[in-house]
């Protein structure tokens, strides 16, 4: 129900990939190839660690609920800053109203999180997995999204240890509580969560058929594959995104993330993991 | 934390009472006499019960979360309308944020809701509230103010049926729940409360210190007591206005409503009934 | 670059054609089949003549900078009036930026203006036809587009008194001014203009291949093509509309205007007048 | 109208200013002690100058239309930058509507420029005002405040060459078309301009009554005067700050700027030049 991205490497201005790049993610907002929707017009969100140290390593979040292709803050803020680590995300409302609280990314202290997708019959699921969030982390749901509650879900689950083994349980906990009322598909999705320094995407549904989601090569060997594309010395040599969609259609450019897998971004590289078996 | 307005009588267009009165609703949004704020510019909302046979006695609701002072599509709507029974509000936020979803009047069916106020530590409270909501009555609450949440626990106690026993066990439910947490004063405010028939405005807070309320005397009398008014003619004979705030300063047309009572507006009259003693 | 609608007949709530429909308006601005864009998300308007005589025939505006396809307010105004002549319209923004003074319909006294297409190279023509508006209209452009000038263009030139002289001559300066500053192709587009009883409609354009453009067959005659469809039920024997692409695919609803033409609404029928020979 | 802020010096979170301050801007907006209005909550702007060399020395620009008090985005980017030369903007609208392209301050290639006060009769005076723009800057009024226009008057007479002559030039242009169209004050306010490196200020009414300005003191000699006020240690030497009204009650903190004078803020200090007589 939306497009997102996930970049970490040298400081990047955001808008080299959110406006510039062939198939910008503003592009996939105005005109997605592999969407679920074409159209993801119903606000938007960018979240980006600071250079700035001043600002203790939490994310800065901007959230807006016009559509990003004629957006003017975004464009100028992509413009003004530079990140080594940032999110961005493209909203096709599934329900939930077109609010800031309900645009991607949401944080927690240091840690952002992001998600395409939804659950099953959300309404019907929502006061249990509600009940089931921590109670001490139930007041910081800001929004209404089935999204913030899946993060709410693996808060208390253990994400800032284990985020892997708390996202497991999570999607668990949420197709166990669909099962029991009688909804077939409860989890449906990719999702971004990042604490500054490393970024965990993931790929799944219980369907078994679950959203796009890729992630670029190695520059260098996208600078080998095409000596003569200029666009790529615009990166540093440790620029890695994970994307929705590719974000231009040099062949070769972005593999997909399989299904039921973790994809994990280091400064070293990337590093696929076994997520959980379709339910 | 607001002011509001409610009006039932020969139908009439909101303008008269929101824009154009000597201390209309959207003066006091920017300049509030007796409010616990002077400025109320954290949106606003005007529900009003249309003329228009095919909306089935449901209210049709515009909200907004700009400053009502400025707001184009306000103006436009409040000289287009004409409804024998509206209710209209302009919001200073105590927390929660600034979104439509957060605007009042909210609406159950034929039933429309405000309040002016707020919940003593609300997210300190919120969950268990929540929790006392009935279940096939959570998945309605759409925002995520304070005031939406009281709403749901009338509803949960039979507002539908008896909306001030209702509201009494609402209200006690909110201050045995913040007793338990150790919260002083548990509720503070006045509600207005409609089925489309007939307005139920409460004024109560745990501390016995409540917002200010006042309602109109009859436009017999008033014409009388101000026969050189020319305004006075706006109104028909059976207008009645429950307000935050007098909406002129002509000595004796606002009436005070006292503490820990409800106000009843029929068709026939003002009616008071007490409500509760303060806890 | 937009699409919009044009409703006259017994007064009927918008949400019938705007919402409701099968190709509702609404639906077109998420996806458009004939338009030059697809996607028109760029704000919207509704401008009606309300049936509160209060009004004194000025007809009432809602500008709203949102997608039309998710906004809550739309909904709610849309059922809650009827209205015998409306006007509601869709943007694509083609350079002017998006806020509500830049939204259709726009409004003079008791007339109304809206318009899909474009000025070729509005910013080079731009200050020359605003030189040419009657220096007491200027004051009254409010917002920033190439189609409000050309309203006032033709209020300069008496489109109070006639309309379709009024508009030749506007149309014939946008070209002159254009063809002076080397402007191929200067006028784009279809306009609806309506002083409250009749509604006039333009499809005209400098290269001869103007936006697309239709009207409603007599609702006498669709009811005998199609005597199965109970929605026709809905609309009395006055009713008619022309709108940017048809509202449904029933063969035969909707009619194609002529390029170069001027379709009339009265409340006895169509009728059809050359409008300019394209430039 | 408005009131405003203008930094220079070492790089700075906004924040310190704009929402940390004793009496910010922000609490300015909901409460101004010395402004011609309270409350100052038609949108906001933040002008900054990034420190990321990639936006080349041209000055980033947010702008909103809502309240400053509770906008959640100011509160994230003014914590997440660090300029060395920012402008914010409170606005308190005095007729053109509340719109992003009518926010402060506006830019012009590396030129920054905002304005608190109003022309006296602006649409009495615009259309002459705009004719007296530069054809080629005209395309570039992207807003409809008076304050864009003497913006684009003072680049017609040589902003970028000599910024205080060519002010001089515009106020007396805005003089005589006022006063040949019997406008008896037409020009009132304080504006402040930048090229990103020197900070004009000019403080100028026709009446010879022109709204409030104040530059801080030399931060050593604050320092000494007030050694215990730690909060004086976020600022570095050469900080240096003009602003509609004093950010804290310290005795001393803040110098009025007087009438008819310009304020210039260099890197070594400020500098007062006459202006020009109030007409």
């Amino acid at each position: 129900m939306c497009r997102w991205l996930a970049y970490t490497g040298e400081p990047l201005q955001p808008s080299t990939l959110i406006l510039d790049a062939q198939q910008s993610l503003v592009k996939q907002s105005l005109n997605s190839q592999l969407g679920a929707e074409t159209v993801n017009g119903d606000g938007f969100g960018l979240g980006w660690y600071p250079a700035n140290e001043a600002a203790g390593g939490i994310p800065a979040l901007f959230h807006s609920t016009e559509p990003a292709w004629n957006d003017e803050n975004l464009r100028e803020l992509a413009h003004a800053i530079e990140s080594p680590l940032f999110f961005s995300h493209v909203r096709a409302a599934a329900g939930p109203p077109i609010q800031q609280t309900n645009c991607h990314p949401f944080r927690y202290q240091n840690w952002m999180f992001m998600h395409n997708g939804f659950l099953g019959d959300f309404l019907t699921m929502k006061r249990d997995l509600v009940l089931a969030v921590d109670p001490s982390l139930y007041p910081d749901i800001k929004g209404t999204t089935d999204s913030e509650v899946v993060f709410h879900l693996a808060l208390t689950y253990g994400l800032m240890d284990d985020p892997i083994e708390a996202m497991r349980q999570a999607v668990r906990k949420v197709e166990s509580v669909g099962h029991g009322l009688g909804v077939r598909f409860p989890m449906q999705g990719t999702i971004a969560i990042s604490d500054g320094a490393t970024i965990w995407t993931f790929r799944y549904s219980s369907q078994g058929r679950s959203r796009s989601l890729f992630h670029s090569v190695e520059i260098d060997t996208l600078r080998e594959m095409y000596p003569e594309v200029e666009r790529l010395n615009l990166f540093g040599r440790r620029a890695r995104v994970v994307v929705s969609e590719p974000l231009n259609d040099l062949p070769g450019a972005f593999l997909e993330v399989p299904e039921s897998t973790v994809a994990i971004l280091h400064e070293s590289g990337y590093q696929y993991e076994p997520f959980l078996e379709a339910a």
